[in-house]
């Protein structure tokens, strides 16, 4: 019985599709001017050919640099480091140095000073990221070295952005950077680039003061102040980091730092402040659009993901009544199995829109739930107010099997909507997880 | 490579051992007087020989019932039958239908008339469970019809009990039925003999009122007045089925229904109320005790577990905080694969603490965490006051090659303490639930 229970899904040597699709050449005018950047094997990590070191740093004489930060009670060792550069220098730091392989996070004051160190050996002010396995302690002979050795192979182009993104991966499948040139009104072109990592431990918390997400990095060379760019982050980071899941566990290294360097803009050109209305809210919106396309690369590679599921809730009462349910959605292990299972179980969709806290009880009478197909075919409707509908398995089925995936739930209490983005939970995730360390 | 990790971990054709261990037999002299009880097959369950329905009736004229109900939007017809008759009869319900196979939960009006159709098929005053998959109707002429057929079968022994439990089951791999015998002081011998079910959608919420469980009947022969009964029941779940998790969803089925019927007492004695001291706090302390024995057994037959977890959370500032650090640990997809995985990866459990929002931030320098081996030798310490312990990878990997292990927290933060049991994350978790409607 077991067997056949095995055999009714996919076997788990095929249910992982290579994530290689997701790696798209970058346009070289689209990278930010200004920044250079490396990556590198400095001994973190045991293979010699695996990078493990990454720097980044802005050639310009001033640049804007703002960070949202974990939450975690247990926050890292690079996270006291980066947030005191970041106040110390009142959002001026220019360079940032991560490892990957060692979080350096529960590591007492031998973590503080290996992550001060870490910054110190980079530039006077550098931030300093960390990802890895919790509560080691870092090589930091090895790591320090590997700083001092980064100039000589630092670059600007497309090959050095997709060097420094191979070096922040864990158990990434793929190396997640993107760039864009944009049109800043008043300005004229400016180019923004980033670089994320993240596949497990995935579920930042969403509170409204500036915080937690994973470790990401976003560079452009637009002139921005300083309070301009954290309140410009803050905003995207609700927007795109904020609401994606893999696991529904928060880590102690979440970290998104933003540099904005102003190289696309004459040495004395004044920098964007919010009170540029539209130029910001230009900024702004770019932002948070790039942020997202981060964000979903970075469900893309959850760790054992075979799905891209995108949890559509409307008609709720209020933005957070709307995330809530999104989140309590998103994260459900019943859901994300019977995703992974191609199992149209919406059953467990509605347990749980119903176990969510909202500001007034949901009526069920109300609730309605549909798959939307990515082909651009007919919504299939599941439930309308309350009331199951005829179910068409095959067709079902046929939307099921497809990688992509939207959930749409609508609450009937209002106009409030958001979106979320969650993978599914498969044999591959139990797999990586239970032998992470090893 | 990726075969290389799935090797690293246990085969999933050998993880699950059997669980026929737990099946214990009941003694005949623990059972309650005066219940009979009956488990057949009336054809929710396609296959012919897999009981789907039971039926539970006391014998007495005066029956004590109480009842704790998922506090889940969505909560099914059932469940509002069954609160709906404990209201009019005022805690003088006698009888209990459960049928599984069928949760007949957002059924809509005709789920309601289903579930009506078979309290009253049962008796006039009956309770009624579902369990299954949601948004299916019941095959209600065959439960029914099933219903009519129960009382040729009806038996007050160890058989008929066990047979009951059969009835229960769902994706369950063992039935849950325990018996016990005890002393009630000022009274003499009563008897308590209780059924449960559930191996998935496990994690009934927190909150002080009565509330959400799983689908358990704990039937005594003790004398209890209903208001003493729903007493006991709610101090009762809040330390047993309040504190398990499997999965970290909450059910729209959840239902937990005790039964004291008198039948150990003549029949003029009193009734045991709240006020009758020592009498009272003796059966709520045994109702406690063996509501927690079954709520265990869940755990130990939650969907694909290898590993039986006690979290156990000291030096708590209040005993909601220590609830939810234990919460949070036992539900966290990483801890859980961590377990699965044998591997001592206590950064996880350290970053499940530190996400778990408190009436005060914990401080991490006064964090300690420890294994505790079930066979009885010393703890081993993982962090002391913050800073990790230089781990002992051999003992750590022989205590987690055990089924059972705890895993001490102290908060450092004050006098409360509480426990909570949780089981791991494995591939046979995702395999039952890919595809539970299969």
């Amino acid at each position: 019985m077991a067997a056949a229970r095995v055999c009714g899904l996919r076997c788990m040597s095929t249910a992982v599709k290579s994530k290689d699709r997701f790696v798209l050449p970058l346009a070289e005018d689209a990278l930010p001017r200004g920044f250079s950047l490396t990556g590198l094997h400095c001994g973190v990590k045991k293979k010699a050919d695996v990078l493990d070191l990454a720097v980044l740093s802005s050639t310009t004489q001033r640049t804007a640099a703002a960070g949202v930060f974990t939450t975690n009670a247990f926050r890292a060792a690079p996270v006291f480091v980066s947030e005191q550069v970041l106040r110390s220098s009142k959002g001026r730091a220019n360079s940032l140095v991560v490892n990957s392989g060692c979080a350096n996070a529960v590591t007492g004051e031998r973590g503080m000073n290996d992550a001060w160190a870490m910054a110190r050996a980079t530039a006077s002010e550098s931030l300093v990221m960390s990802t890895g396995v919790i509560g080691q302690h870092l090589p930091i002979e090895k790591v320090v070295a590997g700083i001092r050795a980064a100039p000589a192979s630092l670059g600007s182009d497309s090959a050095a952005w997709m060097r420094a993104a191979r070096a922040f991966m864990t158990t990434d499948t793929f190396p997640k950077v993107r760039a864009r040139s944009f049109n800043l009104p008043g300005w004229g072109t400016a180019r923004i680039a980033g670089i994320t990592k993240g596949a497990g431990m995935i579920h930042p918390e969403m509170v409204a003061t500036p915080h937690a997400t994973l470790l990401g990095v976003i560079a452009t060379d637009a002139p921005v102040s300083p309070d301009a760019l954290r309140s410009a982050l803050s905003f995207a980071t609700d927007r795109s980091f904020n609401a994606i899941s893999v696991d529904g566990d928060t880590s102690t290294n979440d970290a998104l730092i933003a540099f904005a360097n102003g190289a696309a803009a004459s040495a004395d050109a004044q920098e964007i402040t919010e009170t540029d209305t539209e130029a910001f809210a230009a900024l702004r919106n770019e932002l948070t659009g790039f942020a997202a396309e981060l964000a979903q690369l970075v469900v893309r590679d959850g760790e054992g993901a075979t799905k891209f599921v995108t949890v559509d809730v409307r008609g709720a009462r209020s933005f957070a009544d709307a995330q809530a349910v999104a989140r309590t959605v998103s994260t459900s292990a019943l859901v994300k199995t019977a995703l992974f299972g191609e199992d149209a179980n919406w059953g467990r969709v509605l347990a749980a829109v119903g176990r969510t806290p909202l500001s007034e009880p949901v009526n069920p009478n109300r609730v309605s739930v549909s798959f939307i197909p990515t082909d651009g075919s007919a919504e299939l409707k599941l439930l309308v107010n309350g009331e199951p509908e005829a179910l068409d398995e095959a067709r079902a089925k046929t939307i099921l099997e497809e990688e992509d995936l939207e959930v749409r739930i609508d609450l009937g209490m209002g106009k409030e909507s958001t979106k979320y983005w969650t993978c599914d939970f498969s044999h591959e995730y139990v797999t990586i997880n239970g032998s992470y360390r090893s």
